[in-house]
């Protein structure tokens, strides 16, 4: 019996990327789509790569509307999220892939968001210790950000267990689909191309304090993060490149150990051979999370340096990944780790 | 009970396409892989997005690593096809991906290729008239050029329909992969991104009769082809833009008409609606052809676009679709419509 | 003694690249600038890589603030222009970069633009047959659009020499700064890198009528165009794919020799040696025009390929060459052939 | 009377961009051009965007075709330079552009390159403290790497004033032109386009002991220096993103302070305005450094972002500002802070 779903937010890359994946879940048909500013068009005008769903016409967010189906994706601008999720009961899934839910320091969320904290739910990044558990047959998910993703993942097994000092120092490209699709002139294609640019430096970005709290959780005390993104000419992909002083004892074998266990049971998680370093294009629409590590024995640091997708494991597989876990199918049912390339 | 494949010819671009669509496929067990300059050589260092075969070390092209697979695939350098086929004999099924074995004309072969005629196989495009037919139950396919794919499937229409002059104006713009990964400097990232450019101008082209060839089948008398093709800064895609006089009497709606039933039952071949145009970003690793028509009443002129991925629908997903076919074989298993966007 | 130059319009991607080429000019000192949307700005926010202009405030456009000029460029959206350049008097040098006074049909104005038609200015493509003479002592210039310079750059010489037939076809790709800085969603960056794709399919881009006038002035018959643009993933550079029958007797040799003629002395027109083509890269931010020729025997077509800079040559380059021929300048004054590349 | 210079490793990318600046320079007359390699083929056929020199042909690297120049620049494979240099004579002013001469430290030399240090020429970065001085009149310069020019410009400043701990991390993303032209897989363009990737993970990078030199030069102590260099896709550029902790009582004023006074004279080095972060695409084919900094006080850490053109600033351009010293002309002569946008 099919798991109905509808997606609150189909317009936008997130809720693009979400449908794609969903096209390929054995186990999900696909219900309701809405998007409000373009509702009453066609899908086929608004995703023209998702022609199976090129007739469906995007309907209003409504709880009418959103109603009759097991899981509703929301892929909302932060703040609409918790009046959509209360309309819906408890019985239903609910994965918000915005980022109302993500932070549980309350203080945190006022002072990035300015707004009221909304809450803290289950949050949707299984590989992170003691995270799976929360998931599995969760009614609420909170899908991490994109950066908090790639982040949390190069980093979390160098501070569960030890090996890190608490000051992380964290540079990342992202491709422009992290953006959104709302058109700004710093955005356009003329703009971006053959060019590398930051913003949000010296601590202002929004995902600062979600890999705040992610890193100070694996380390079990406060972690300071030095958070610069930057916007990269491509389309989709983060790399993230970690670093944080080592602790006194490390060496570059000890080093490899904890990362090869980290990631040996993981389905997505793929510490590369010796001498292989991520890219992103190797990711380029996969679930999959490529990480490689380095101890720095002049510098005296640990370098992790990963590459996702940033629409895939960093919003939408990630947000299938976590429904898996939440409806008690195999976690990695219709998700896969081959990337498109070249 | 799985069909075992092997690939010769696995470490390139074309190789490695396949792969992909091989792992998603659900009736296909990926055997031996071959590689020459690379045997020896983990997959993964030179296919780093195929991480279920990291592991896998490619191993010399001989007939004792081919045998015992129920399907050959061939992407191996021109004219080393026919030697191999012979020696895998006649109950194997042999998929070549290169061009030997495309064109019926033998001299045309030898002008453009410059050695002797190898033969010619049942030709792997079937969405061509009469050719579904002759791929069912096959043993031996031809997979056509990645160009000849999107400009026939172009123009096929108009032309079996009777609707154009037979002279026919195409220029294409194609995706970096259609020349290969063997390195050389023209291909550079640092001098393809930001440009473009024409090559094989003036009819030079190797796959001028080979498009000469479908379009005239398809019309029932000699086309005489004009075909350019230009490098464009972007991994994959083909954006072909095809055009030919109209014969008198041809208006917008029966243009439209002749489309919409070329392309009604035709799992791969979807005719846009009015007003939208293709794109490649739209069937990025996907096995679908956009199509868009148009009258240019002033010009006196058939428009026909096409957008393929030219290593899907271009090469690998045309090797899969025919591999379909030959094996009995739903054809569009282990094939998708969906692109990967944005 | 400087000629002070006023650019309305200097927020925009033309209005960037004309202070870019007037910064090096000898002879010309910048004056105001204006934008409207953007008046009270500082130029450094809108435009940073002109760094000397940085703390310069745009102003709005009003004859006031353009009085006292020697040059008013403007680089205003179609239809604005004949009142800005009424006001400022007939003694003043105007040189109008949009479209308003290209075409001389007026009837051709009225079906492409759907407004009055405002008036036929001398054309700034002094490389045409019997242009330059009229835009020497000039004060008034209707700078070509960008196709229409790549692609009468490319034909005109067949067309004068009476060796093509009265149909041409052209396929031209262009970078994405052609189409502004409107923010757009299909022009993001998400959009277009990766993607080719058409636009204005059929006849209905508003440079086919440009393109039309210039060719049949050079054949002296009316020429049928058929144009076909589309968006390339690179921020500049058209490359125009441009053919049409051979008329008999057309050789390589005498199409050759006619290219080689007619590009000996104009100090932009480049006819590449044969065996190299050109491409866009080799020609970013200059303002020459390459060009390669061919006979293509089996299809009895011309192929003529050019490339130029959408932005320089094909705009603010265009504008600055007819400045210096209105002044009485070298025609070559501020301007290079020196592309940047790679 | 005019400096006649000659370029040895015309072919390749710096070669060719100092010939780009060559050319513009009003001081110089470009002589001598060799490319063993390439030695006898037209200029044209491997710089295509070089329209004056497209005759010229190149010459093999003698001292007897070096000879007879007033500046001979060296743009060779390192390990070439010594010999070279030698032969020319001690009044001949050399600029290498390569690596040889750029380390003062022969061991750092020897572990980093694997041959024996040829010696130490003065450094070609005259915005170094006390680097100037032993340019003007120098008859040896050995121009920095683009890294540490990036590097080196965007945190001496706050080294120079004592104010950041000698700690520093970087990670930068560099354009492709900095690997060079000679082909290589990874460097293909259907590899780097839509991708980013590191490489010299931990140290290795040979820019490292160079960048290690400069900033403890700076600080006057030893900085350690972790350093990540990733390739991005974009033909030119570098954006390296550079933090260290702040010492006790930095503040964001007194940290801007320190670079409003380091960039005050400097005609090459652009603090932009508060708000305004570097792009590399504003400095395209420009001599420019923009730079901006920040003191994120949650973290301690000061971030200073740099953005250069490897190709003008980080290679050709440094290498005429520094001739320009060494000849005793102004520093800026053939020089610009323009850059080539969008």
């Amino acid at each position: 019996m099919a798991v109905r779903a509808a997606v609150a937010g189909a317009s936008g890359y997130a809720g693009g990327e979400l449908l794609r994946l969903l096209l390929a879940h054995p186990e999900v048909e696909i219900g309701a789509l809405t998007g409000n500013s373009n509702a009453g068009q066609r899908l086929g005008a608004l995703q023209p790569h998702l022609l199976p769903l090129a007739g469906r016409v995007l309907q209003e967010t409504t709880a009418e509307v959103l109603a009759g189906h097991d899981v509703v994706f929301l892929a909302l601008p932060h703040g609409q999220s918790a009046a959509v999720a209360e309309q819906l009961g408890p019985d239903v899934l609910v994965i918000d892939m915005g980022a109302d839910f993500r932070l549980t320091d309350a203080s945190a969320w006022e002072k990035f968001y300015g707004s009221p904290h909304a809450g803290t739910w289950p949050y949707g990044l299984p590989e992170l210790p003691r995270a799976r558990a929360a998931l599995e047959g969760a009614k609420r998910v909170a899908v991490p950000g994109c950066y908090p993703t790639a982040v949390s993942l190069a980093l979390f097994p160098a501070y569960a267990a030890g090996l890190a000092e608490p000051e992380a120092v964290i540079v990342a490209a992202s491709g422009t689909s992290g953006a959104g699709k709302a058109p700004k002139p710093h955005l356009l294609g003329s703009e971006v191309m053959g060019s590398m640019s930051p913003y949000g430096v010296g601590g202002g970005h929004r995902h600062t304090p979600e890999i705040t709290q992610n890193l100070s959780a694996a380390a079990g005390e406060p972690v300071s993060v030095s958070f610069t993104p930057t916007l990269a000419p491509m389309p989709r992909g983060i790399l993230a490149t970690c670093s944080a002083s080592a602790k006194d004892g490390v060496t570059g074998e000890s080093l490899r150990a904890v990362y090869e266990k980290a990631c040996a049971d993981e389905p997505f998680l793929h510490l590369l051979p010796e001498g292989q370093w991520p890219a992103t294009a190797s990711v380029y629409g996969s679930n999959a999370v490529q990480v490689q590590v380095a101890y720095d024995e002049a510098a005296g640091r640990i370098i992790v340096i990963s590459a996702i997708d940033n629409l895939t494991k960093g919003t939408a597989g990630g947000a299938v990944q976590s429904m898996n876990l939440a409806l008690g199918l195999d976690e990695t049912t219709g998700l896969t780790t081959i990337g498109v390339a070249p």
